[in-house]
């Protein structure tokens, strides 16, 4: 674009250099908001027209002139320009291309400042709203695979020791409430996130006289604006979107980390569905799980999106600094990351081979009922140190001979204390360790199937809210 | 602590290395936690009692114990001991030292694990009140301020460039909003946050017939948790309210920036108070604005608390990890800083002095009405293209001679364009520009009344909510 | 790909999903290696080649089908395909499809581990080559500037308040010494990143008898990898090169806030040139900085860069992890950033406009020379206390009437202090202050002239160097 | 310190507010301070004197009191006051008590600006040397270590899949390679941190004959500054020391993420020292890493660290502002982390126990000769995609029995291929797979001496070099 076409060419006398256009131009990544763009365009130039600040006919032109710009780009035809710096510009000159006069009539009452928050908030509501979806996909595809292994035993860790045997339902549904509770996050940040900023001018309102609620209704918006200045320099709603994104992320690179242990032989608790692992073009032995540490690694570009948002909003004064251009692609990115890491992780966790025998050994090598085994004493009136003393000296008589404490005979346990019945027995099962858990919240089966039960409920709830 | 001493010395030989002991230990900032630890303590002990699982003497003896050790905490006579770990060891052995055995029950049900997340949710959600009542504090305050200054102009700014005058009541209640926003934040955080962990015990929950809702409930908590691992694994209630906290920070580092340069004197726009600025011991003519200085920079530390928090958290396996100690300093630093910053920041926003005639002068300096000139042309028929370029002149036309828009005369305006008649006078007085912007959420001083009364309205119903 | 064509296919089943290809594939991306990746690769042929490892002809061969690799991708006729991963893959299929089985033997003793970890050192050490030429020409072009206004005053600020006067050259060598440290940061980075990781193969080494040496000669690198587990493993130097970016646009963000600082009308220090500015097609009086601000808005995400790297590498067991491979894009991302961002500053800076003449009128404002009649006093004998007392009345008396100290009459002067004699017109002078503080590294004229003749040689010994 | 005692008193009115002089305060941090203060202070006084500024005598008092002051404060009587806001002038103002007169002359010529910046240089730059000394010991501790398992074996992993085996000694030097080249880094931000920024007074340098290189030299710094503004405005030294820390967090990280999975009984390579380990008072079979599992915590706090100081510092304008106060306490915290978790990993280290049973184990379960397999058919001519698939279907061949490729019958193998032979026993031993890789940085153990004999090397010369 030559300097003299720009609408502010004026005053200036030099071209723009060719890096600082560069520099400076987001067309090629904020063509993203043109669906956006367009939507909230036609419901300003509605409005416009209710209001009587343009004719009826004119803003049936350009309603229907967008329609086309609209057309254009689903087909692909549509010529994106450099030159003309941004979304914004691209669409509203094509406008004026296809109907002529009208089209620079649109801009009326508005400027690029509240017009790209607006853009933005819509686009980052739309896929607030996808997250909240693919959460709640995961979460369904969690509980049902709870569902099929409340009873499966597999040593639940803490210091990623083995501390007490737990249901493999009740682990996988413990991420099925943290992604609930993302979820709920994003809906608190959607509350927030779909308020119209449209009105506020450049930043100190205008003198035309226009609706600003009814834009914001067409577009389902829950509100708008109560402040010119902050709705043209607030970017909280990105910042808050791309926070839920980083606890989203965090709880995913936790539940990797898990399945990637879990993948290494030395657990072998699950066997990787091949379309989320790779081979080893050397060593034949090997099957990585590529796609849960991808997905651990992309936790740090959104934890680095949500850092560069908040960077750039450090002490900047009121109202728009061209520093806030900078907010777009940490978001697109971050977006891109979520959506796809919740999509694969849905799928994958449906697709998870699960090894209950691996697990069931590894309860063993862990000494999983070494509680119960100092319970049981403690109950019989020995006091807990004491009882703590004879269960870990269980533990090393058994470690030494490579067995279990369920493998002791009723005498070796004698041994070390003549407070043991024959009733140990039942103690010692992992089945015992579980059942008894049966506090809410619990890990006992019928507690994960009430956990279970509550998140179908919701899920219903959901479904039929939508 | 000699090794002996501890609960789970038993099958350890060596001395814990001194050096090991200050790394690991943590109740010289923990110890913070004291009321909250005593608080649920005493729901659990009762709660235990209520079930029959200690007996009710035990439990009186246990509440008035732990009365007692409050008392010595607040009279300053209680011993903490490094070697005791954290607040939780050192206050169950003093109330073991104060009443006996029935001391030792009252960890019954219950594990560190669950005890310190218990702990740290009511300290982080008793903050999350606080921060509330703060940020309600500082929008009264700017309300209020922004209430005498309805009508006091100065030039709004995009770009830290003069753009369009604003009324400062505007611009102050810009901020306002944001503190609102960071208000409903805290409050979407605090449903979070103030959930009961106890009865998830070490990670699978207890054998214990327990009653969780009911300690819960006398905690004046919201619920209970659901799923016993995610309960001690959990932490995203501190990141949430760390994330409200950097909104929080970044708002204030913006106006402590705006406050910065209206300080300076080729702004002038602020006198700041005494209390809030120093001197300097060399140069005489100097008031630096510290404080708005330093609370801009330690943003930079809740910042710093978030990515701590975040980054200890990613890709940590279930349940329970000894990484996840690191999660109260970060928090606590932050709320230092959080609440010392909204009440220094209400403090001088309230005594700040304004310069309305220093502000005058930079509308005229920055040519605030030439907007106003070029919209005049444009409503008489002058292409807005033109109108633009009239206008662009008649600031060149201005500059050269130190003077505003206002001061030209009709003649030397008519020399530019003919369509401009005696009636542009009332066009180019500031206060037309301002009170032209009327519509909602605009700058005129009726819109900045509507908004001071939204704000007081709510401020109310929070004080009969309260 | 189709599984049963990828070299690990043979254990698989499943076909790997749609959107894991897209998940996990690089080659959108880390296509921008590819000159590394084949100047390495023929590097690795000829020592292969010379270790007897494949024949001279089969190398030959390699080399010349990589050169006409080479040459597609620069004609852009080089298919790139989304189902070979990587850029390895995609070049060294299309050389087996130019040249047949000799180059099935290229890999031979190598890895994709350390493979991709020598293209990723080359690229960045080239990277750090660049900047550290751009860093050298933004010093020259600071000062050149410097050169030309060594005797030109402005305020300098501590707290943003005007403290004492400096001269503008000084200001702007400020700068170029950070710079000139940043480009010391580029030269030890470069140490530690121009280390040849190959020979390290999958991470054990390999059993073929390798030169690693000879290939780090001819690529010209510092040195061989020392550990092959670490080789494959390390990610400091991408790191450190990060690290070195951020402190570049710290720099090169506080240069923008003081640009943006002096273009405000109240400052008006610069004029702007009109290629890095723009305007408003609403207000015609702006001029907006927006260059600057773009630039201050981008360390954002060269800071996020670095947080997500750092986050990707925490807590990664030995040695390649599939995490890693998210190594690249916040290095491509920063580095683009980082390059443009010397380039332009560079230039916009020998283009920018000073305005002595606003520069001087702050002075006046800022009363600039209340130290200097503090000083004065004490130097014949008024108490230091005493001085700053004087001389701080004698700024409020000035200031009532808005003039300069300098401005004030010797009578009304005297009659604030009557030590005070004619001489004191000299020590009012800017100037005079200026040049009297002339010990090294201060700001006087001549120490200015001694930086700028410092840094000019600094300059033409790295060219010489070069 | 009523306002009135203040040195800029005059001009204001009001009192501080209580709650500002504790928000701006720093006395309870940088009086860690002290020593570097007074070090200061005493060379300052000295060049005073040679330069002909102050006295001898008063020369000679000044820095006499200035011993007693440190005596004061080594011996613990030294009463800090926090209403004198910092180290500086706590010291400052007990130097006058003792000494009267002479101690007000102590400040000529300097002002707070430089020299706050020159203790925290001294102190930044003093912590890099106990850190190189710290890493230079962690180095030795797992050279000595490595030298004892050159030939124990272990599962190497990629994608934390056994990959091939490699000598623990290999490993354990992997490490002591990462923390040389944090040493590197130590030592190259050590020239830029060990410079004099005296003599820069409050921003422009100063009226007095200073002579910053004799003070400089004094303190046994490198040089001075070069330019007064960047001298006070400079903090890039504590931002690379900060992220010297990062990196050094981050290998302890990795190596604590390793130690905790080997502590894991799945795993059982090492049997954690009791002195950094601790047990459950509930489950008496645990054994928890929690030395490890903090100090991978503790790396999120250095990295928070590193943000706080980056955030602070970007857009900061020249020279001085108060938010740089905030550059300190990140960097102590990081300090201390720093230098105690490579203390305590250098003691943990020696003492750790390794299990090299549990390890050969593990070799056989992750079948680590597979490639020796697949290489051994490739030799005899069988095309590598063949050898692949045929060492692949060993692998289930024997993964069915539960046994390992070297307990196959050699007609068991020869069932998959004929071209297998009786020489493929020695093929399938663990140690000559590990002994073929013996090219330069390889894992055979030859190659293990001869890293192990440069660090020793390297060590000694550090030595002799201090």
């Amino acid at each position: 674009m030559s300097t003299s076409s720009k609408p502010w060419g004026g005053r200036f006398a030099e071209p723009t250099s060719k890096i600082v256009e560069r520099y400076t131009g987001s067309v090629r990544y904020d063509k993203a908001l043109y669906a956006q763009d367009i939507a909230g365009s036609k419901a300003h130039a509605r409005m416009l027209s209710r209001q009587g600040i343009i004719g009826q006919e004119d803003a049936n032109k350009i309603v229907a002139g967008l329609d086309l710009v609209l057309g254009e780009i689903h087909a692909g035809t549509f010529q994106w320009k450099e030159s003309l710096e941004d979304v914004h510009m691209n669409i509203e000159a094509r406008l004026t291309e296809l109907i002529g006069e009208p089209g620079k009539k649109l801009h009326t009452g508005r400027s690029r400042n509240d017009q790209v928050c607006l853009d933005f908030r819509l686009f980052v509501s739309a896929r607030l709203e996808v997250w909240s979806e693919l959460l709640a996909a995961l979460v369904k595809v969690l509980a049902g695979r709870a569902g099929e292994h409340a009873e499966t035993l597999l040593p639940g860790t803490t210091h990623l020791q083995p501390a007490q045997p737990v249901s493999l339902g009740h682990h996988l549904l413990a991420y099925a409430w943290m992604f609930r509770r993302d979820h709920e996050r994003c809906r608190d940040a959607l509350k927030r996130a779909a308020v119209s900023p449209l009105g506020a001018a450049a930043l100190a309102g205008t003198t035309f006289p226009l609706d600003p609620a009814s834009v914001a209704e067409e577009l389902q918006l829950n509100g708008t604006f109560r402040n010119s200045l902050d709705a043209v320099s607030d970017r909280d709603f990105a910042l808050e979107a791309l926070f839920v994104g980083t606890t989203v992320m965090m709880h995913l690179s936790r539940l990797c980390e898990e399945l990637i242990l879990w993948a290494n032989p030395n657990f072998g608790y699950v066997a990787l569905p091949d379309a989320y692992a790779t081979g080893s073009s050397i060593m034949p032995q090997k099957k990585n799980p590529d796609v849960a540490e991808l997905m651990r690694g992309k936790t740090g570009r959104v934890y680095g999106a949500l850092f560069t948002l908040m960077t750039i909003m450090k002490g900047l004064p009121l109202a728009y600094n061209r520093d806030m251009q900078e907010d777009k692609e940490p978001f697109f990115d971050a977006d891109r990351t979520v959506s796809d890491s919740l999509a694969i992780m849905a799928e994958m966790m449906q697709a998870m081979g699960f090894r209950p025998e691996k697990m069931r050994q590894a309860l063993k090598l862990g000494f999983l009922n070494a509680t119960e085994l100092a319970d049981y004493l403690a109950a019989r009136g020995v006091p807990f140190r004491e009882a703590h003393h004879v269960a870990g000296s269980a533990v090393a008589l058994a470690e030494k001979s490579g067995r279990g404490l369920e493998d002791l005979s009723l005498e070796e346990l004698r041994g070390l204390c003549d407070k043991i019945g024959p009733d140990v027995a039942e103690v010692l099962q992992y089945e015992t360790a579980v059942k008894r858990r049966d506090t809410p919240g619990g890990t006992a089966p019928e507690r994960v199937e009430e956990q279970i039960a509550a998140l179908e409920k919701w899920l219903l709830e959901l479904e039929k809210g939508a």
